[in-house]
């Protein structure tokens, strides 16, 4: 079966490998539907995260169960199903108190990559959420975008405490960003201040639910967004990116008592104590654990009250996948959406 | 009158200033009952905080108040008042939201110093808490604790989400870090694991509600959380240090989801992106807002359901302060009361 391989940074290949199979009583196989690129899987194309050697690409994925092992109760052949990128066991401390991507047996939920025709899913009773139907073609790339983008921009804003009364401000219009957006809509805030200084971006997050969008960026966004807020900044901010400019523009952002939900990855950050400890703020992300939200969120696209699939505006067969990073990079495509 | 003042690193001496005035309308003038030394005030008498000339010392205050300015309506003279070290106005929208010391008028609540007979305080009405009585004299000791030592604690326990069903661990066993101890079984912890190697301040622990000891620290003390803990850390950690190592210590022994709640002032200290990203844990913390917890406070020191007066192991008069900062110095005191 063909599969994305990152080969070394800038280099990615879909080569032939040998479809996978049943490991674990607990895994399922499953083909997909439709898979995609991560903000994340530019961390080592950029040669910022080491490569220690070829690796299969992705980790997003939404299919059809092939097959499952024989300690599979929950799953079955046949059903279309989303999961997040950690494996989860759903039953135990951790994840019962919400943390899936904490969970004491997690592990990778696509070890053999998910940029792919088929993938194995360990842990599959908790990992994976099956849809209530098989979803019409055109509901697939928003139940993709569920598996990490929009659990990850959802998660991010519930961290973040948004909600009503609130004013919550996001950093970063990647795919994330503006999912949060999306997710603070959803929760009920009535203002969201975007940052973004791209049109296409401006114009999906005030799709989203943004109210206002600002494009300065830094001391001058956080300067900005003071204005919007009496002084006082916003209640709740998003970070989506993982920079230490991001970091801290989103720290000096949030009023004293507001929360700072972030869910970049945070490479080369370091937090100055002083700074962080006379903000005032809360300051909560990680991973997501998306699986939390994954039943939510998959009743809510399939009752068509959202559609998060819009953020994928670049499709290519997955055979095209190099260009479909290419983009991504070169920020000509916020996700590219790649079908097996 | 006296005041302590601080002329240089390891030179404290009392000396006589003039007495403090009415300085704006919404000040008010009062007696010291009695004040004490600060954990922090050891950061600039050990050279690690810049000292720019010779400061009055002291935030920590309780007393009656002798004179209020013509704009003060809410504290009378005679009254008994405990207040913060950060003046507030106690109306803003930050005060509204709990964060009077981020008040958007805050300022320092002993501009002349606290470690003296008298002293002014700003924003008397949103600042000061006058107790329901003149209270006796043995209650003076804790009412003192309230206005700063004791609401920090409380704050910290309140940040880190102590309450019951938890498992709370409390980094520091300095005055702060054990009335968090007293914070955390108040508000219903069952479970409180203090960290301390010294018999005194073990014993003052297990006074205030602790139930577990551990005398390791670093890495081997997160090792002997998580054995405490399945494995998995504690729900809820008061971290009252402020290094880099006591807020790593802190991190590190808190579960996926669980809260940090972080009081100890962070001097040197950065704390490293992608450890925080993975940790999963909700920080929080800063100057505590300790005028949001005034009211509750004192109620339960006149009511006699808590004592916190206790930390204080070592009474001196006011004049004897420098001898007061060399025994904290040295933890030979865990906290040192001065009379005026």
């Amino acid at each position: 079966m063909r599969v994305a391989v990152m080969t070394a940074p800038g280099e990615v290949r879909v080569e032939d490998r040998p479809p996978p199979v049943i490991v674990e009583p607990t895994d399922a196989v499953v083909r997909l539907a439709a898979t995609c690129v991560c903000g994340s899987d530019l961390w080592p194309y950029r040669g910022i995260e080491p490569l220690d050697g070829p690796r299969p690409m992705g980790h997003e994925y939404a299919g059809v169960v092939e097959e499952v092992g024989s300690a599979v109760t929950g799953i079955k052949p046949g059903q279309f199903v989303v999961g997040s990128f950690f494996a989860s066991d759903n039953t135990c401390e951790i994840c019962r108190s919400g943390y899936h991507s904490h969970c004491v047996h997690r592990e990778s939920a696509a070890p053999g990559g998910a940029q792919a025709e088929r993938m194995r899913v360990p842990l599959a009773d908790g990992t994976l959420v099956a849809t209530p139907d098989i979803p019409t073609d055109d509901l697939v790339p928003s139940l993709l975008a569920a598996s990490d983008v929009l659990g990850t921009g959802w998660f991010a804003a519930v961290a973040a405490e948004a909600g009503p009364g609130k004013t919550v401000a996001v950093v970063g219009d990647g795919a994330v960003g503006l999912l949060g957006v999306l997710a603070a809509s959803q929760l009920g805030t009535e203002r969201i201040v975007a940052f973004s200084r791209h049109g296409s971006r401006q114009k999906l997050a005030l799709d989203f639910g943004a109210t206002d969008i600002v494009t300065e960026r830094g001391d001058d966004g956080v300067a900005r967004i003071k204005e919007l807020t009496g002084g006082l900044g916003a209640h709740s901010v998003i970070e989506a990116v993982g920079t230490q400019e991001s970091m801290m523009q989103a720290i000096h952002s949030t009023r004293a008592g507001g929360h700072v939900g972030f869910v970049g990855v945070t490479h080369e950050v370091a937090l100055p104590g002083m700074e962080l400890f006379f903000s005032h703020v809360h300051l909560h992300g990680g991973p997501a654990p998306v699986r939390r939200f994954l039943p939510e969120l998959i009743d809510l696209i399939v009752s068509r009250q959202i559609d998060p699939g819009k953020v994928f505006d670049l499709t290519l067969p997955l055979d095209q996948a190099a260009e479909g990073y290419r983009a991504m990079d070169e920020r000509r495509a916020i996700k590219t959406l790649l079908q097996p």
